[in-house]
């Protein structure tokens, strides 16, 4: 049996989710975050991730740059929703209590909730192996939040700022690979094939804060909300969570391998494979994969100059379904990986 | 060093909660849920609670039981609000994608939110340890959520149902007891003690519902939230949730354990001393430990009778702080023990 994380969920979870809705709840599971009736005007956004020890950050790392990520991923759902954040709660597990650990991880986790604005409101802590599940709420002005659903066929695909970073960051930085890649056997092979030792203090510095403090895109979806008509966070790769997209509206999505953006990081360290490979089927982004009508590029052009952020048109919607690449114009077959699954390489013996 | 997991709690991340809550936040960290402004005339209760395999359930119990307890024990933190459930979130962290076990968790997961009324608005699964986050909301009409902080000194204080048989569950039933009481070693000993082969079906029966399925007091609260002046859950044993209740109240709670209500279970499978050591120290019961007025006596009497629920005195609020114990009129030093703490008492070599 090899079932696919997303098709664990679908058929345990999703499928039971046919009843009513409270009438407090205005979408429910299938998005990046749920959405509740708020105070007068707002709507909450309501989003879980779970990040466990040696999957999702490697074991050893420093307990401050693990609360950093673990709270900005789980904004990075927001900013998806066009949400902005408001308070969280947090599920630690913990091996033991280790005061240097916990204060380490606890001045990571505040220094984002502060620069972010939002505040811990609760949670439990209990014992076991490592594990942090948060849980983030966010505002949106009733009725705009942007879901995965509305792209429609004529409209550009954009993402934000550079792709490929996580992925590349995981090959080159020193995370005593061996026991974090065990999980990911297509990830280690990469690695063994790809390390270079060579990497410069700038590069290392780059990758190690992409990897740890990725930045949810939170004040260009402020602005640029009303312009988009659907989005998503790029975290299991751009092919797997485009897939979600398309699957969600019912149209078929077409990306422009050759207008990928790297960083000049990503540019200097890999091959035009590894880099494109990366960006489709590495995941840990947590840029924003979105789509708006041909009409809004002069605006959103303005918006990203405004935020100081990199947008790149990366292809266009069409109708059909699925994910459609495209290299120079060329339609390309290199779609024989797919974008992070926790549970479907681990079926492999 | 030997840090309990309440001190650590307050150390790193109460101690930080100092600044201005988010508009749409009334209650931050520090009750069995936080508050957040809802849809008009209602607040929301936000809370999560973390299950880990061999610390809260038995490595091997039943998926479908582990179901009905992950959501039942946060739906408790709830009915201490006096909120009603509305929809939860859920952190799934599972080693492999088992499809017998994931059918059997999520017919109890679902059946339990059927049953009380509330859906999976969204979350994540992902690969790891077995456990389980979830994060529960709830509603309450707007400014009538019970908190912890409201016992007035003369308040008599009381107790839902019956105390103990989360504890006593423990003890006799099958739990694979090595393995499930790896990390609690004084209740490995206790077991080793008190373990009798002479189970009746019926008690096995009554104590296995106890534990998997505790009963979360929502229709109770519902219609007795506006008569509590606090309340909180016992999940860690009456004498450290009390404590909690006290502190949050600046007051002092007598407790008459004379007065302590049990099973006929409880009864006949245990001494005094041990069902009492179970009640204050034992946790897992998931009963309310609320105060009210004396003119609500007669009140309260009527809602726990027409809710076909034992609710019994069992103390009164003073002026002062901490819990005091009395037996039969005499104060008394059985203080010897703690609430169950995930940490305190694995520092011990």
């Amino acid at each position: 049996m090899s079932l696919s994380e997303f098709e664990l969920i679908d058929r345990f979870f999703k499928s039971r989710m046919t009843g009513d809705l409270h009438p407090a709840v205005s979408l429910g599971i299938g998005d990046d975050a749920a959405i509740m009736r708020g105070r007068p005007g707002q709507s909450l956004c309501v989003c879980t991730d779970v990040l466990v020890n040696g999957v999702h950050f490697p074991a050893r790392a420093d307990p401050s740059e693990i609360g950093q990520r673990a709270l900005r991923v789980n904004l990075s759902d927001l900013a998806a929703m066009g949400a902005r954040p408001v308070c969280f709660t947090l599920g630690l597990t913990l091996p033991s209590a280790d005061e240097q650990w916990l204060s380490g991880f606890s001045s990571g986790l505040f220094g984002a909730a502060e620069q972010f604005g939002c505040s811990l409101m609760g949670g439990d802590t209990t014992r076991g192996p490592l594990s942090i599940s948060i849980t983030a709420i966010g505002e949106v002005p009733s009725g705009q939040a942007v879901s995965r659903s509305g792209a429609k066929p004529g409209d550009v695909l954009y993402v934000t700022g550079c792709l490929g970073d996580g992925q590349v960051a995981l090959h080159q930085l020193d995370f005593e690979a061996a026991e974090f890649t065990a999980h990911k056997p297509a990830l280690a092979e990469a690695a063994h094939q790809s390390v270079r030792k060579d990497l410069t203090p700038k590069d290392h510095a780059y990758l190690y804060r992409r990897f740890f403090r990725p930045e949810p895109r939170l004040a260009f979806a402020d602005l640029a909300r009303n312009l988009m008509s659907s989005a998503i966070d790029v975290s299991d790769g751009l092919r797997a969570d485009a897939g979600h997209l398309a699957r969600a509206s019912a149209v078929e999505l077409c990306i422009n391998l050759d207008q990928l953006p790297f960083s000049r990081s990503v540019l200097g360290l890999t091959s035009e494979a590894e880099r494109v490979n990366a960006a489709l089927y590495g995941g840990d982004d947590y840029e924003l994969c979105f789509t708006a009508e041909t009409a809004c590029r002069d605006k959103i052009g303005e918006i990203a100059a405004s935020a100081g952020l990199r947008v790149t048109e990366i292809g266009e919607v069409r109708h059909g379904n699925g994910v459609s690449l495209f290299d120079r114009g060329v339609a390309t077959t290199a779609d024989h990986q797919r974008g992070f699954d926790h549970f479907s390489r681990m079926e492999t013996p």
